[in-house]
């Protein structure tokens, strides 16, 4: 059994954490490789590391103050060294950033957060440090290259008892450094876990794991406790984001389960990302999700359905206009088609000419401030009553539905509601099926 | 107050019913314009004029017994002459059409059971005959040339006080003899409402309306009383079909009602099809209908969601190879497509080839044996607890829902359903919700 574990700014931020981190891997010796993120905020008020080393780069650039950056920077790093008892020569750590500011490299600058708290986390473990630069690989387009990556990472990883590394950045072919973007050292915990062949993937926060609702919305919502990899991405598409969108790729490849852990809060069993689709462990409802900020835009032609290509057409039009769509319902004469009002701004009326031109239509409008809310699971087929329920206690809310859309692939429903109706929308949902949840 | 009335086959199969259509005409003296198709059937094993005359075409074409079936189309008439008492030769008209059979044309003859029919009724009613090759014109590619049409069909038959015309066929500009489809009186009814400004188009036939159901899967379902044209084109899309389907443009732009009636029950008052959509008389549901029939085209592809055009391109193929969808609804990494099987069938492999080659799913399959169930009312937006009853018995009929489409048109809901469970959906459908049928 090997786990890798990824924690988190704010499981790193000081040294308690420091010692929840030790007091966690010291528990399951299976937690065999440890991938650290650049120390977070200690309060509201504080300042992540990261975002100090991008002003550094920043005011290097613009000629402004560097040295109050690094002395905070410093500051930072210190107070971990000192309430930890390390011996540690920051001091030549800081001399070398300083040094390189003469000629600034974003990439480079901001690695150095999670760098130093891969050194720091190595001599206080006593588990080797290995730089990720020297198997995180990214391409000439600035993508990982997954191939170079998996192998030379196995190679180092694999006869190592224990390891220690720092997420967020690799190096392209010539050595620069190069970053994911915020967030990316979920990435490189998977690119561990996969290197290592790792049985779970635990990923530490500061949160019990994935909620079931916005806790924005509804208060105080359940954990999730298991979630396929799909029901995930519905999820996170709608907005209920745990895990970094690009970390699931290098896993879900592998068949590798990802446990979302609370630092704070060990014994939580956090929620659980299963390996495979076909485990149908979980409640009929797996979460629920939603945004705001859509528009429809509406045709109606007599006789629409008689005309072969007309779908095709409108589709191919938004896409030329690069404007993805959400969702298509069509009726017989009226074809509506969902998108993201951001998406259709720039270029909402050439598409309309556009449309008009290319079909002709009786009539076309697009109707703004629309909001989706989805019910995600994958256990909802079995379950045929639960749509109706759904719809049930948004009716019983009072809240009229503009559209349904339950696919074949039956994992999620979506609705989509009048945008001022979107958080009551959730609310009923949520409060009306608590059972299933 | 002008209405125009357009009577069946069945509605003019012998003398009886020529009385009870000079009794309804006399009821009601806004009932001035009168459209007849050629005589139907009287009885079950009966054969109707059209196809006598198709067979005669037919036999005439091979070197067959045209004889026998001149002698059948003179008994059918001669029946009506000696019952109505009427003074008509006959005899003359069958050898104007014998004469033709040197040089046999199919349309025209096929349009002589109207036009028989309609000398008779002019003969029985005492009202002038106006032949429709007169006004209703064919353009080149054999369709209907609307303003031509109207505009001489208002020459000709505004100035009269009444007028008998045969329904089914028309001429193109150098006179020779068109028809519609079978079915294709309906249209000419609709032709003459608009050219004499009807305030009603009565389409008389030997049922009491549209039906709520198919009478075949439940048992004695209600008539509608009111449907818009909108929800009249889904049910037909769906299968329910009460007029020919090109019957409503003519009208529809005209904003000219229509009244299904019966010619055995006169005082039903059978189903009318409203002239405007906005016109909210009606129930919650209008009609429940479906087809079977249908294939899903199902496409997976981890990041579908991010890959803008994706749904172009898979509708463009399909449009490519003539294949119109019904439905497309989305997940965020797999897409369905609805389609008629039977419009599938040769093209299957190669859209798959093409599907897989431009778009490289992870999954592709067709899944047949799908039937899709609509329930329609333009008014069932109104009531937002509908389309959760709707799921509701349909879930307690043990029945799967595959997919659910509810457009933001909101005329209707469809729902996918496995074949095989299709009756059985529709009659959960019926039973459930009667109430608000």
């Amino acid at each position: 059994m090997i786990i890798t574990t990824k924690f988190g700014g704010s499981s790193l931020a000081d040294a308690d954490h420091f010692r929840k981190v030790k007091a966690i891997l010291e528990k399951d010796p299976a937690r065999r490789y440890i991938v650290v993120s650049a120390p977070g905020k200690r309060n509201h008020d504080d300042i992540k590391v990261t975002d100090l080393l991008y002003s550094l780069y920043d005011a290097a650039e613009k000629g402004g103050d560097t040295e109050s950056l690094l002395q905070a920077i410093y500051d930072r790093y210190l107070e971990l060294v000192k309430d930890l008892d390390l011996t540690f020569d920051l001091g030549a750590e800081i001399d070398t950033i300083r040094r390189s500011l003469v000629k600034p490299e974003k990439e480079y600058l901001a690695s150095r957060g999670e760098y130093l708290n891969a050194k720091l986390m190595s001599l206080y473990l006593g588990w080797p440090m290995v730089d990720c630069s020297l198997f995180v690989t990214f391409d000439d387009h600035h993508l990982l290259d997954g191939p170079a990556t998996y192998q030379k990472g196995s190679d180092l990883l694999k006869g190592l008892e224990h390891a220690v590394v720092p997420g967020f950045y690799g190096a392209d072919k010539s050595g620069i450094i190069r970053v994911f973007s915020r967030g990316g050292s979920d990435i490189t915990g998977s690119i561990v876990s996969r290197c290592v062949g790792a049985d779970l993937y635990e990923n530490w926060t500061d949160v019990n794991g994935m909620l079931t609702a916005d806790p924005r919305i509804v208060s105080d919502p359940k954990t999730i406790e298991t979630i396929s990899y799909q029901e995930l991405r519905e999820l996170a598409y709608m907005g209920a984001s745990v895990l970094h969108e690009d970390a699931l790729a290098p896993i879900r490849q592998a068949g590798i389960p990802v446990n979302i852990r609370n630092t704070n809060q060990p014994d939580e069993p956090g929620t659980m990302i299963l390996a495979s689709d076909t485990d149908c462990r979980g409640h009929l409802i797996t979460g629920i999700a939603g945004k705001k900020g859509l528009s429809n835009i509406q045709l109606d032609k007599d006789l629409m359905n008689e005309e072969v290509g007309f779908g095709a057409k409108v589709l191919s039009i938004l896409a030329s206009h690069g404007v993805p769509y959400e969702h298509t319902p069509t009726s017989i004469d009226t074809m509506s088609v969902l998108v993201e009002t951001a998406d259709l701004e720039k270029e909402r009326e050439a598409i309309l000419e556009e449309l008009k031109e290319a079909l002709h239509p009786d009539r076309i409008c697009i109707e703004d401030h629309i909001a989706l809310a989805a019910i995600v699971g994958k256990n909802m087929a079995r379950h045929p009553g639960l749509a109706a329920k759904v719809l049930q206690v948004v009716a019983d809310a009072g809240i009229n539905v503009r559209m349904i859309d339950v696919s074949f692939s039956e994992v999620n429903m979506i609705l989509a509601v009048d945008e001022k109706n979107y958080e009551k929308t959730i609310t009923a949902i949520y409060n009306g099926l608590q059972e299933y949840l």
